[in-house]
């Protein structure tokens, strides 16, 4: 085997075999094969692209070239573990709400989450709002807190796909992202080296997200699921809308705050039923197996713990064991606040005809709410909340949404650029629809 | 400009602009722009391909990252120069006569020539076996050879195309080498700062030649045709057969041999007509211009200077001038000899219906004749000479062939190759032409 034949056996259209693809992987981690010679195969790929097969050897290369966790000598024999990844978007607090709802109906949720980059938010970002809460543990704590929490997040403790961390990087600066395979392998790879064995993906589609129309989001979809089958995995993808903002809040302490609502069952429509959806097939994969659970029982336990009180109970009980304040939670009116507070009103009678989602994302960021480069700081306090949605009927003075800011001068020229997202017109039109498709392992 | 953008655009189909072309070639020649980045880049090229006005703009970009000759203001005013480039063949000992049989019709022939790597031979090595004879000219001996004897063939004195270097090492490396406008744009850029302002191309085509197939051929032609006429240049392209090997000799001695027997008018049928070709469309452009050459005067021109003498006293005053010793011109049979000889006789009767061309010059290197890594010592006695080629008649017991090797062992080898690559059969075949096509940017 040689790195020329390998590269040229895809430009040509071959499929590279699993030998093939690990020797690939291994030399370039090992820096025997140099950055050009894998840059040239990527470009390759990005041409002839990969089939399944191809693409599961890829993923399983890079899962297997760092630390691959079990997490399963830390719970009762048979235990089920469920992770759920989301493909980025603008507003998503998804996994604040859903890790506790699905923690509190019993299956272990112990995920590793990232800090956000351009204009999609991270989940650690979000939760640092809270006061005292680190996404620090050791791999003992990770375990102890998942044996009698049952949640956990923590940031990128282990050393996961190190082959996907340098290819990405490599990808990043030769024109190669955009390919499916590429793109599939590298979210896959880092999911299963996490060690779930059951993995629910929420691929946002729309021009808030990188998948911007549906056969792209349905495309990845697919062969995410079909990677992680062939890994052995229990699989659904949710293909679910980002052309607006998702839920009101944008900006990590207000998200924060809008997750703690959701968890008392009265989130913004979209945002609750997106929560909803994607703990249902959490609880279906998890207690799936050869009897399965059904929609409306998953949707039944899930409304349970919310009545009940015990989904916010299990959110106290996660930012306790990681060292936050639980008081916040129970007065998130505490949690930080932005001191310039700026309301938007509409000019004219008319529909919400549509909100870009990308562009409040950027706006929230240049509040100083997101990062533009890896290691900047941000403000957990500033950001956007919007109080009237795509398909609203709006009055000339009417709230449209309000900036929450740092100084007067920031929420001005963020008022500029969110006035400009927001497209207001005579025509009515439909609210937008949070779930678009579900594609799964499992039936339906 | 950002190379990122460079590469994206050309993933795309887009056309870069010279502007682009140029930024490119600078940064990757200044180490600004890292190898990966060009990896990602010919990788795309090779996908998406260039338009002559883009191969164009990159090949000129390349002609101007180091030295440019202007041989000009060595010569009288309105001077023409003539080159010749071929793209590599077996036996291909074109240069040495037609370099000798233009200079004595009067125009200026002034090469820069390599040495030979892997099935093709380089004109370097097979003048080296004149004893004496030195490709080391200082660039101010270089011009007054072409001042007072009209020919010189140098080694790379100067830094012609340092960029095409650069590129093609990285190119062999990462599958992007068979890439027409990275092909075309390697050749030519060499020699457009080779400062000729009329270029002549032999462009090999089958199994013995880099371009199998006569549309390989046709379209690499055609792409340097116009890329040398955009540059200002006149051009001229042959595109000739290289199913068979070149002539009747194999070997840096034996072809020079073969390469004297030609400038009496007594060369192989194939070899001589190839050369008067040549020849022709060399002096066509050099005395082309608005009056016109045609090919018949050029043609009774080459007549004459072969039948006086001239061209082989113009080759033996080129010999002189770099060192050579010209008493083997006049008694070429005291160059170098092999110890050994083995003729090679036919079996059984039929015709010769295919040479391998490829083979008989792999067993040539392997015989020591040529080199498989760049600066290996050649042995300059040993080699092939044909007895019969494509579509000769024999009986059982004629010669085929005969082998020039330095031991027994080595001659028996090559004996087994040699056979396997001559088919015989009893089917008869017409001999090869040897000049398929010819495309030129002055009218025919």
């Amino acid at each position: 085997m040689n790195p020329v034949d390998i590269i040229v056996k895809k430009r040509d259209g071959g499929r590279l075999s699993a030998e093939e693809l690990r020797y690939f992987v291994d030399g370039f981690v090992a820096g025997d094969i140099p950055d050009y010679q894998v840059a040239a195969w990527a470009m390759a790929v990005y041409f002839q692209g990969m089939d399944p097969q191809e693409t599961t050897a890829l993923t399983m290369a890079m899962a297997e070239s760092g630390d691959q966790l079990d997490l399963h000598h830390a719970l009762p024999p048979g235990a089920i573990i469920v992770d759920k990844h989301s493909s980025g978007g603008v507003g998503d607090k998804t996994t604040l709400a859903v890790g506790p709802i699905v923690a509190a109906c019993g299956l272990a949720v112990g995920k590793m989450s990232g800090r956000g980059l351009s204009f999609t938010g991270g989940t650690i970002d979000k939760l640092e709002s809270i006061r005292g809460w680190s996404p620090e543990l050791s791999e003992e704590q990770f375990l102890k807190q998942l044996q009698t929490v049952g949640l956990v997040v923590a940031g990128q403790t282990a050393d996961l796909a190190p082959a996907d961390k340098k290819l990405y990087a490599l990808r990043d600066v030769t024109g190669t992202v955009p390919s499916l395979p590429l793109i599939a392998g590298s979210i896959m790879s880092k999911k299963l080296a996490a060690g779930a064995d059951a993995i629910v993906l929420d691929v946002k589609c729309g021009h808030g997200a990188f998948m911007e129309t549906l056969d792209q989001a349905r495309a990845l979809a697919e062969l995410m699921v079909e990677i992680g089958s062939r890994a052995g995995r229990r699989m659904t993808a949710l293909i679910t809308q980002m052309e607006q903002p998702l839920g009101d809040a944008i900006g990590n302490a207000l998200e924060v705050k809008e997750a703690i609502v959701t968890l008392h069952g009265q989130g913004p429509a979209d945002f609750q039923e997106l929560v909803e959806s994607v703990a249902a097939e959490m609880l279906r994969l998890g207690y799936g197996g050869e009897s399965g659970l059904n929609a409306v029982d998953a949707r039944s336990r899930i409304s349970d713990v919310i009545a009940s009180g015990a989904a916010l109970e299990k959110f106290k009980a996660f930012v306790a064991a990681q060292g936050g304040d639980v008081a916040l939670v129970d007065h998130p009116e505490r949690l930080p606040a932005a001191p310039v507070t700026l309301p938007l009103t509409a000019n004219a009678d008319g529909y919400v005809q549509a909100i870009d989602a990308r562009e409040l994302g950027l706006t929230a960021v240049d509040l100083g709410g997101g990062r533009h480069k890896k290691g900047e700081p941000i403000d957990h306090r500033v950001g956007i909340v919007l109080a009237r949605k795509v398909g609203a009927r709006v009055n000339a003075g009417d709230l449209l949404c309000t900036i929450h800011a740092a100084d007067e001068a920031s929420a001005q020229a963020a008022a500029q650029r969110v006035r400009a997202a927001y497209r207001l017109g005579h025509g009515a039109v439909e609210s937008l629809p949070i779930v678009y498709e579900r594609i799964s392992s499992v039936r339906a």
